[in-house]
């Protein structure tokens, strides 16, 4: 089981020898299944793994809902900030991005959005999010988020614009969605002003705060998700691997998704643990909707 | 072009002899290609359809923005109601269902969701909706709104329960999402209180306002869908019927998705249209985003 | 009973004659409040007054989800408009003000607030509004909602920069909120694109939009406020004039408060109408708020 | 200065000796207020108190969005519950049970209000909020929150009914908003699960959490307010010392307001600092505003 894809790079690198008696993997998140899908587009993936973070009771929940919780507790730990009446700039509008974003609206933030992919940038404009390019939410927000799965979406040029006092935080992946060699670079110094707030002095004047050394600020400076989503992600990896215990040995060395059963025996778990019943179809509507006969 | 493969299942029936010539079609909404579906895996379909409706700058938006707004106005124009404070049943937190939950509760409303997917179930209730069975749902609602694209979401022992003033709603596909057939057997009659508003009285005194006649009450009582999100809806239409033009000959008689980077263009001029400006990956950010061997 | 002190103001000016007899009066707005505490602040009211406005059953429900929701419900009507994705600027955040900013929230819209109180102004930012200068804000809306109960909250400086196809909807008090002379005298013609929708053709080719003339628009293009919410609004009406009825002979010409007793039943016969039950202190509780000595 | 009257009872009672000399005073919270007017209506308050409590720029921001925030915080740093999903039950509708609600429900809770008062109850269900009694929603809460300033809020035949899990905090005034004496009488036994959760085992088998062991719960398990809220209370508190050293020798011994031109002056300069920028009216305007003669 894998989170972020590290294990396997170092398997298909460094310890290819320990690949040997290996029938399959999973993995947890957005960013290690794009890595792994490269590695299997290339050729060279070793085993079948499963895309665990692709499970719906996976990433619709954990992503969203986890992230965006512990992502805000994460900031408020670091920085005890009102949320209420700042300026939040998210980087990414994937489902880490939309969690996030949701809840610092539902603390009084406003909320500015930045993307790559316009279909993305679209529902957040449509979900009441201002849109712009990071050169322009450079220069207007309070508080930076980067959840974008990649590198220097804080980039240097976007430092170099900051408003004094701004705070910079991730909660993509690893501690390079904000280019902090640039910052470390403009500014004369630092100090840490709170724990896991390291506050900059810039050449010109301004300050501005790193938090959690650019690290997953919900692990940094917080717990991390709470229980109740993760056990959905880990019911998820439990039954993948008994899955893959069961089925490895006839599967090729591609990414595969949770099996679909899987997915929705999980969700069907979640709801009896929370005490909330749900409908089934009725024979008559099963037919119904299998049916393209019927009709207006 | 189809909404709702009504035409598709009259070419397949009643109008075979009108299949000739045809080299392609595409479908607008969700029942729609579930329908096709059916058709294409019972081995019957006889020409290449693109689900128009799955693509996503139309089901994100059209489904949940446009019918989001669109049902909260059809039932306020047919009623004048005043949405705060009033509990709203939702049947369905498919793409429609979840968009006129969400417009419901920006009115203020209470919202509870009813639905047969656990994971759409789970979603909902994350989402902060409370989520039960319609028979329970069916005791406490004010305002019920079916959007299921099935059959019988509000049946005959939902009706039996409900209270005094319930007012019934559709915004899902036909006139069948309501039993209207055992409302009118339970009622000992009806009369037209407003325009689009019938009220039954029904046999033990209480009265029930079946909104439309249960047919869809944006189109009903209200304009359909802002322009605003039909121009999405119809660029894919157009730019899948010039595709169509172009490629239906090399298509086997299959359900297809809208090729990506239609659906991607279509994005692309909406934000223009809305004057938003987006990143672009550097080169740097995309070699990143495709290579597997960097990490940690 | 007035609405706005129009009548108030012409039994002071023209009709002095049809004073005689009059015991007692009720007003039903804020605007018309402020102008009725000038005049009796002048010394010159001539019969006491009744603030119906003022009663918590009346503006916290009336104003803020009455005009909230119809302010919304008007323009929808006259415009067909997609709310989510504008930019919706909002011109005083009293009572109606935040009432229509939250609803225009609620429908997917980003919201601008323009004020000149500064304690409104630090509301409106925490709510999550972004809080501006009319100066500014009127080169980013789509659409400007007025609801200031004053003049020109849109003035000829913020017509002559507006974005093409902006539309401007008053819903406050007069049409005399947007400075409409100012938009005339600017613009080279006009013409009614739809009902109540006037589109102006700007010397500089720029097209604005004017619904229902200025005037209220949910009273213009939909049917005012929800029953639901008049209920509330009219009850606070007859028990004050039943309650001028007993003891106007009494009271002095000014303006006063509608009693605290009857905004209570008014409250609670509501909560009775909705099936709503609350509790009721205990006499042990009440003892307890009652003392000063009873403590940590 | 005083933070609920504390101070001003042991002042009135066992240090009256203290009195001499002491020229005015001033009031941080509700609760301190309420018990402040009872000692002056009862004719025993021995010196001017100013009531900063009531001042917009305090209660507006502090009661509502920094106890909204900071209550959260609290619980969330006591339990690291998801609050997706979660009940809530909030006792109280005041200015501080407003902001929690909101804060919960932006967190993706699904939000109970239980209140004395008519009107509150009113406006809680129209801001979309469940309704009901304590004796109902003690049935249903995931999360029980005290904001009522009273006692016993949650009582003993609440904690009789209440589910498996349940978790009880307080953010009202004082540990005795919850009825710790019955939660111990009902309980077997009670153990720390984690720091400032006492996990009680109920005589039948349930097992109730009760944190911070019902003191306030955001200065037991977090940091208390932000200081981006707590400026303006201090503000006003610095601004009405000074004003009490200027004026409160011509004082009665009465609880006074913060005068508004102080409320005023802190609002101004907290926009400043937020570097928002707001309009003033016109001459023109401010003439229209305090006429009664023009309209129509």
């Amino acid at each position: 089981m894998d989170d972020g894809a590290d294990l396997v790079a170092t398997l298909h690198t460094d310890r290819t020898d320990a690949l040997d008696g290996l029938i399959g993997g999973s993995e947890e998140t957005t960013t290690g299944v794009i890595r792994l899908r490269s590695l299997a587009e290339a050729g060279k993936l070793k085993y079948p793994i499963i895309a665990v973070n692709d499970a719906d009771t996976k990433h619709f929940f954990d992503n969203r809902y986890g992230t965006g919780q512990s992502t805000l507790d994460g900031i408020t730990r670091a920085t005890n900030i009102l949320w209420a009446g700042k300026t939040v700039v998210l980087a990414g509008y994937g489902w880490c991005g939309r969690g996030v974003a949701l809840r610092a609206r539902g603390m009084g933030a406003q909320t500015v959005v930045t993307e790559i992919n316009p279909i993305r940038a679209l529902e957040a404009a449509m979900d009441g999010h201002q849109v712009m390019s990071m050169d322009n939410a450079a220069k207007i927000g309070d508080i930076f988020i980067t959840l974008t799965g990649g590198i220097k979406a804080v980039g240097r040029q976007h430092i170099e614009v900051m408003k004094d006092g701004a705070i910079l935080a991730n909660s993509g992946h690893f501690n390079v969605e904000i280019d902090i060699p640039a910052l470390e670079e403009l500014a004369d110094g630092k100090q840490e002003v709170r724990p896991f707030v390291d506050e900059y002095l810039m050449g010109d004047g301004r300050r501005l705060n790193l938090l959690g050394e650019g690290r997953l600020i919900n692990l940094a400076a917080a717990e991390g998700h709470p229980s109740a989503v993760m056990d959905m992600s880990f019911a998820d990896q439990a039954l993948s691997a008994e899955y893959l215990a069961q089925f490895a040995h006839s599967l090729k060395p591609q990414v595969y998704d949770v099996p679909r059963d899987i997915d929705e025996e999980v969700g069907r778990l979640k709801l009896l643990s929370m005490g909330i019943t749900i409908d089934t179809l009725t024979a008559e509507q099963e037919e119904y909707l299998g049916s393209w006969e019927v009709g207006t």
